[in-house]
């Protein structure tokens, strides 16, 4: 089903999840807090699951309680994990167990640098993963073009539901993106802009590692953004703010952590609009603000 | 508001109507079937109130005991009617007694004569109307581009329920939409529309009035369509196999008509996608239909 991008299929399967009496369902901590508040308006509430270098934690979602959960497989946002591929067993074998479902959201599989690319889960489980996607990353998100595979027993209910509330998405941007991918257009586009993140992703962490001692990135990463884990009793709103005095945008790991934990302090650094001789000037304003706020400098 | 074609519109008011403990709303009969089955996926039931000459019966409405009611009054489809001026007055009465809501589909405005065209319903009654409009006639429904202008009552509570089913429609269509409106060209187009079915909608008066003697049309119409009512006794299903049998496409009354009742035999012409020599050889066709079937000959 073609959707509103992903937030009018995360609605839908929202729905469908109430309507199955469902009134949690399992997101990635750290996450994406506009879709904690998109399943929350939906009438759900979202529990946080913690995140490592090898993705979703499913221990943790295991004695969570829930039943559905949505997962970011491919490059977890915001750290950039790859879910391993024991991992990936684990969580089908988990909702098997429960009778429960994982919603797949497909973000930045495009930007996994193609010899860590795995499968979509989807595959491993057709009837217990609903696949989504969309092309607000890769294109543009004003585009509201996403999609959803579901698994054969729920499509039928999922088509109902949104029979009540629109009679479709716009044709023109479905011609066009249909166009893209026929000419191999949409294919030459996504690995210009897999090689230029990872280009960029690898001028992050080379500066990181030599410009802001103690400070690691969670995972290789594969998205436009960088996931640093800082030294434990890092100021992270400080950093931000000094950071923000130099005109430099980052986040603190609090804007994308849904419990207020023990979780190290971290900051987010998002090079999807920044590139070259502008990402250097970000990234050197960052080393100071770091540097003032730590007292550490560099080796 | 913003919405996904009118669809989505009246897919968030049909909730709202639920969520204040409505169970029916009132339309037009005849009317759209599309929009009668869309409201029953919403879950109300349509209650199909008749229509002459001077628009909706607000009498019947009134009869009716329903408090919202979908009415086209700029330009009632099928038959054209305009809503007269006292109608109007009656309705928005109708409202104020029962404390209820009118949804004011601005359908085909733009087809209307100038000379004949009233301000907006919802000019007279902004607590009352929910004015609704879209580009589906007037450029194409592929575009999925509408609007909702809400009493102020009603508009937080409909932002709220839209924020759980997506999170807004694309963006080039609305930038187009707006360059159009801003440069004067969606005028023209408007106005070079207008005068080609006003031309269309006389060639199908004019031959009717000649060739199919004892149809009528119920007003003098101003969309894309003509309303044809029948003398008593006509077979209007046979009518219309025997133009199709010539490869003229119109439908006969029964398929806009909600209650199966003791409605005049009727045939609906749509002309919005026919002129010219195409549309001489349809009236012809259907002409010949008429005559084989009733029996009737031109004067």
């Amino acid at each position: 089903m073609i959707t509103s991008g992903f937030a009018q299929g995360l609605a839908l399967l929202c729905r469908e999840l109430r309507d199955r009496d469902h009134d949690t369902v399992g997101v990635e901590d750290p996450g994406h807090p506009g879709e904690w508040k998109f399943i929350a308006e939906a009438g759900l509430r979202p529990v946080g699951l913690p995140v490592d270098r090898d993705g979703i934690q499913v221990d943790a979602l295991t004695a969570s309680g829930v039943r559905a959960v949505l997962t970011t497989p491919a490059s977890q946002f915001p750290t950039g994990a790859t879910l391993s591929a024991e991992r990936r067993a684990q969580l089908i074998a988990w909702a098997e167990a429960v009778d429960g479902y994982i919603i797949e959201d497909d973000f930045d599989a495009a930007f996994v640098a193609p010899r860590q690319r795995m499968p979509a889960l989807q595959s491993l489980a057709p009837d217990r993963v609903i696949y989504a996607g969309s092309t607000s990353k890769v294109l543009a998100p004003a585009l509201r073009l996403g999609w959803l595979a579901t698994p054969a027993s729920l499509t039928a209910r999922i088509e109902r539901v949104r029979a009540g509330w629109d009679i479709g998405c716009p044709g023109l941007e479905q011609l066009t993106f249909a166009r893209l991918i026929d000419t191999g257009a949409f294919d030459r586009h996504l690995r210009r802009l897999c090689d230029d993140f990872q280009k960029r992703r690898q001028t992050v962490n080379q500066f990181v590692a030599r410009q802001m001692p103690g400070a690691t990135t969670l995972a290789g990463g594969s998205g436009p953004q960088a996931y640093l884990v800082l030294p434990a009793g890092c100021a992270e709103e400080a950093i931000v703010q000094a950071a923000r005095r130099r005109s430099v945008l980052v986040r603190g790991g609090r804007f994308y952590a849904l419990r207020a934990d023990d979780r190290p302090p971290a900051l987010v650094i998002g090079y999807a609009g920044v590139r070259g001789p502008e990402l250097a000037r970000g990234l050197a304003g960052l080393a100071l603000a770091y540097r003032e706020t730590t007292g550490r400098t560099s080796a």
